[in-house]
């Protein structure tokens, strides 16, 4: 059998040595270890996008020790966390809501402990790099079988730091939504659903306006990029099921100034 | 003996999740699989420019499963496909030229079938990307043994999408040739072998007149860059086999306007 | 148990397939070899900065070999090398002082050959890509446990090319300090530990001048971010035992032009 799987998740970025030196911490407490980095990119400290993003991608992951590591408030006061889901996950990182929501739509939080027993951190524990000496080594411990209870004491779960996701207005005819996300291909994610464009009659086919920046566009609802023209702008239900914006064969972020946090308004035409 | 080998090559880049959550559906599948990245760096819908770094690199590769996602119409009309090789390798990835230059040069296409079975996908497939629905748990069964012909019914292999790879043109003392690509370091890699620069007469060490964008340069042809000084322009056989043009210790893409597809002309001086 | 582990350093980026064709190199010869990126993002030609974070890393990667690749003289004269440090550490990289620092702080070096043994590399080496020709196989036989000494003749430990590590000058009230590396966060690392800045009396909390690029900012010694304001500039002491200056949740590198071997001033107040 593989050794255990650790998944790993941080805002690090892969131009400096941080994620080679939590692999190496990782696989000399746990040599079989295998770890699946499913991605380094989230914007430094953007804990929301990092939350969503661990809990968009969770359901697709071996199930096994999940460390997400994006943590403005590394050095202070935030607690080091270890927790376990109602569906038997376990999750390592900080105390400021990256864990909760992918722990909530996998069974809930079932327990929570503080990391606290330095037999599972590095010797030395700097005060700006708890991944490689707090939060690597945890989960390494953690996916050689060490019992959750054995890293600290135990926490609360309804005292854990939870992040507001942004929810949607929904009128008659038209909608306020929040941008959660920009991908690397310029697709920027909506807090929306199909339900929501429906509710408003918004059905694929349908051209609706937006209103983006102060400035208005005209664009369609549609199922996959190959049902639109080159250039037309779209919404579409993405591979996570939620609807984001997009130009066929071109890049949303490019021709709309657009960042995570800024609001988009779609009315029916 | 270490799990059976998938490599892996594709244009998501490394900023989002896309290629950490192909990971974890590989790993899901066929937990002791070993994925080897090839690159996710292609350029976003650059298949040619994919379909020659596929078959460069496929040689220094342990036989396996060969994964390649570069899908611009990915939810249109083009076919899913898994191939075989002469040589035994098997491929994975969309209809559209992406793995036929690989397959040729290694034993030509024995066997082509459509992914079409849904027992070797995932349970649901979205529309925009089959990357994690499709293709990588494709690679993942393929890898763990299932038969090429379980997946979905055969296609004639002269029935394939095929790509037109640009052919350079040879003169008495010059040569028209195409940017096939261009790498971070900035050398440009050209659709010539040394065998064309030797037909016009340039041996290694000849002065050559290159024009380029509207402009002329002087370069010269060099076997290595330690043969130039810095600053020099020159024109060297790359570590595929292919002439690409460099400036020594400098990087020919910041100083000339060059991209896929670009002409370059070489002249004896 | 788990295959050998072989760390892996090099300038090559990700965007390109240098790194992935490395990977299929080495487990075409070591299957079972585990590979662990260090990073890839030294920028080109950068052997110092690559140098150090070899040296720097380390410590917290699993024994076993050590390749690095930062090499701008490839196919000119400069030797190509395996060295064991006095702790049975194995490298692997060019001659050009890349792999010294690492090995003088972990034992010296105990042995150096050099790679001259065409049974232990690719059938045909290339002249600009001695990473995937050269250095891979080698490291790649290695770790399956080919004795040093078979890969070529001995070179004198003394013999080898040396980097010059920049020092500071520390006056009684002022020192003067030379930038060692940024990293993708923007934080400044500098040549000085924290006795260093003990030595003219800035204890943590010390309102400090700092001069740079011909202006002269106010910046304060912290332990650590969450000591500081937002947009305070901070001295700290990073994980590696260095000295770095940072701007709490900012960018020092976007606030002020700093490169590798740049010059900082830091006076008291």
């Amino acid at each position: 059998m593989p050794g255990p799987f650790i998944t790993f998740l941080t805002d690090f970025g892969l131009q400096d040595d941080f994620v080679g030196t939590c692999h190496g911490v990782i696989r000399r407490i746990a040599p079989a270890a295998q770890i699946i980095d499913v991605t380094h990119g989230i914007p430094p400290g953007a804990v929301l996008q990092g939350a969503l993003v661990l809990a968009n991608t969770l359901p697709y992951m071996p199930v096994g020790v999940h460390l997400a590591v994006i943590d403005p408030g590394v050095g202070g006061a935030r607690r080091p966390l270890a927790l376990r889901d109602g569906e038997g996950r376990v999750y390592v990182g900080p105390d400021n809501g990256l864990l909760v929501p992918a722990a909530e739509r996998n069974g809930g939080i079932a327990a929570v402990h503080e990391l606290a027993n330095p037999a599972y951190a590095l010797p030395s524990v700097s005060r700006t790099f708890h991944g490689r000496d707090l939060f690597a080594p945890a989960a390494a411990h953690l996916a050689l079988g060490v019992d959750l209870a054995e890293l600290g004491p135990p926490v609360d779960p309804d005292a854990l730091v939870r992040l507001d996701l942004p929810e949607p207005e929904v009128g008659p005819q038209r909608i306020r939504a929040t941008i959660l996300y920009v991908d690397a291909f310029g697709n920027v994610q909506l807090n929306l659903t199909r339900e929501h464009l429906e509710a408003v009659g918004a059905a694929p086919g349908t051209r609706v306006e937006l209103e983006l920046g102060g400035e208005r566009y005209y664009a369609v609802t549609a199922r996959t990029f190959s049902d639109a023209r080159a250039g037309d702008i779209i919404l579409y239900e993405d591979a996570y099921r939620n609807i984001a914006l997009a130009i066929n064969r071109g890049s949303a972020a490019k021709m709309f100034t657009v960042a995570p946090g800024g609001e988009v308004a779609i009315s029916l035409d």
